[in-house]
């Protein structure tokens, strides 16, 4: 079946296309009473986060729109240290979009918020003119502890700098898919909470956290060093990357610090607390690669120690990256 | 200045969007961080919701996409009881769109977020191909008092069934753009906070609240009527229409119980509290021309007693509304 501009005139096919799709992916008592919104526990320091994800593909080597649309969320959720707990869910869908993708992609999305550990509260279906697309807004709230302060502002020097994992894998699956080329690159998109939660349940000193994301290392290390008036020197040897990535890399003259990733994350910890949290993490599903790949200094900028000995500065991106990667 | 895909791609140009529109039209110290999440004070009972906006023409008499995307989310807030403190504002950006329009709508949306009494906390922008469209999604979150409990399911025999206002305005409004059609008929999109927080604080008994927009009255009534086991009646007579959307229907075969509105609400309340809820109501911005309209009856379904003194059943939406009304 393909979606008509019918289905989102707000009658009876709307109800069916929510009810056979929407619903059938995800029931819950609070979505199930389809009030105007939705009445659930709160609590008094929360985290609130929007994202859109107008991905192309939108079904690609380890992922889909929607496990990436609950991914990207949650992550930002857990970067200040909240633990996620709701979620919401709007599609807009041009006309044309096919209904059992449509279907896989609903239930793709639920599955990702099961594990992630988050309640899909509210929901919306738009529809509109256009060629078969779907764009996906996801919000998420969370509960903040009273004593939780993480930001990029709380940067120090002496702090580590601990990489999650290996950089790269979704910008360059995205465009593997785009430009026809066959490989094994897989998306990385992944919920990151357990390696977050088991670190602040062990009392980890984490200054900082940010998901890599549109921008890549490079931009994130970047917007750290500015608001917090600090240096980051990282080692070009210490970053994690797999070979099959720096392989599609050096063919396309892509850098690995400018690439967005959609499972990794930055933490910056104080230094006594360093191994531990490399531990942890490398412990945690998805943090096998872990890594600490550099320390913040009292300067200024993000400079790198290269693999042949020399140093050279990191800048944001500042060209323009993949459109529509996330 | 027109969007092209570069102000999409996370780069320079993105930032430069979002730092010369839209943060000159929202600017507050949570938003300004930049974080991936923003971390607000919450309350032991929080109301979420969320919607997209997909409105054509994007700009209307009464109203706009960015008016309406704060209002729509608002309202839905208010009907269960909520006072309405945090929005996000996520826009997904057709290339070609007009820079100048995407000013006029974020500054259009800034202005009723505050007379609304809501925080902008969190954004999002994402550029797709297409020609020159804007979609906006705002998700809400409320703080809802320990004792509320406000919801579709609580309309009991007896209850009063009270119309804040006029019917189809916002419905009649976008089809006279649409078809080009010269009148006077403005869109009532209007956030309805001061008639709720006057009813809630004054302690009028309210069962049921709704806002009347895509499907209409008729829509909600049955709605509430099913889930409620109960039988709604309303009175032709009692239903207020201004004459020049009543004329507009008439020409067009439109019944304006099935029309969207976007700034006007049914409240079912206790009858002991009926009469002081109107006046309430009466007395609020937006809410002049309120009425009481029917009772709520230990039948089922929704009656409603004709002009002509005969007796109707009042259905939801059958046929496919005008699609893309919000």
């Amino acid at each position: 079946m393909k979606i008509t501009m019918a289905h989102g005139s707000g009658g009876r096919q709307t109800a069916q296309l929510i009810d056979e799709i929407f619903k059938k992916a995800n029931s819950n008592p609070v979505l199930d009473m389809m009030e105007d919104s939705a009445v659930v526990a709160g609590d008094t320091k929360i985290a609130i986060t929007t994202d859109s994800f107008v991905v192309t593909p939108l079904i690609f080597k380890g992922g889909d729109i929607g496990s990436l649309a609950v991914c990207g969320t949650v992550n930002d959720l857990l970067m200040r240290g909240a633990v996620p707990k709701y979620i919401t869910s709007a599609y807009i869908i041009e006309e044309g979009a096919d209904a059992e993708l449509l279907t896989k992609i609903a239930a793709s999305m639920a599955e990702t918020a099961k594990e992630a550990g988050v309640t899909v509260v509210a929901g919306d279906t738009k529809v509109i003119e256009g060629n078969g697309g779907i764009y996906i807004n996801t919000t998420g709230v969370g509960f903040v502890n009273e004593n939780t302060d993480i930001k990029s502002a709380n940067c120090k020097n002496g702090d580590v700098i601990i990489l999650s994992g290996t950089l790269g894998e979704h910008h360059a699956a995205i465009l593997s898919e785009r430009m026809g080329v066959k490989n094994n690159i897989q998306s990385d998109c992944a919920p990151l909470g357990e390696m977050v939660q088991n670190m602040m349940n062990t009392g980890i000193e984490i200054h900082a956290m940010r998901d890599i994301t549109r921008g890549g290392l490079g931009t994130v290390l970047n917007e750290f060093a500015n608001v917090s008036n600090c240096g980051f020197e990282i080692a070009e040897e210490k970053i994690p990357v797999t070979p099959e990535v720096e392989g599609f890399c050096k063919i396309l003259g892509l850098d690995p610090l400018h690439m967005g990733n959609e499972g990794k994350m930055i933490a910056v910890v104080a230094e006594k607390d360093a191994e531990k949290a490399v531990q942890i993490i490398r412990k945690s599903k998805y943090g096998e690669n872990a890594a600490i790949i550099g320390t913040v200094t009292d300067g200024e900028g993000v400079t790198m120690l290269t693999r042949l000995g020399g140093r050279r500065t990191v800048t944001e991106l500042y060209g323009e990256g993949l459109p529509r990667i996330c």
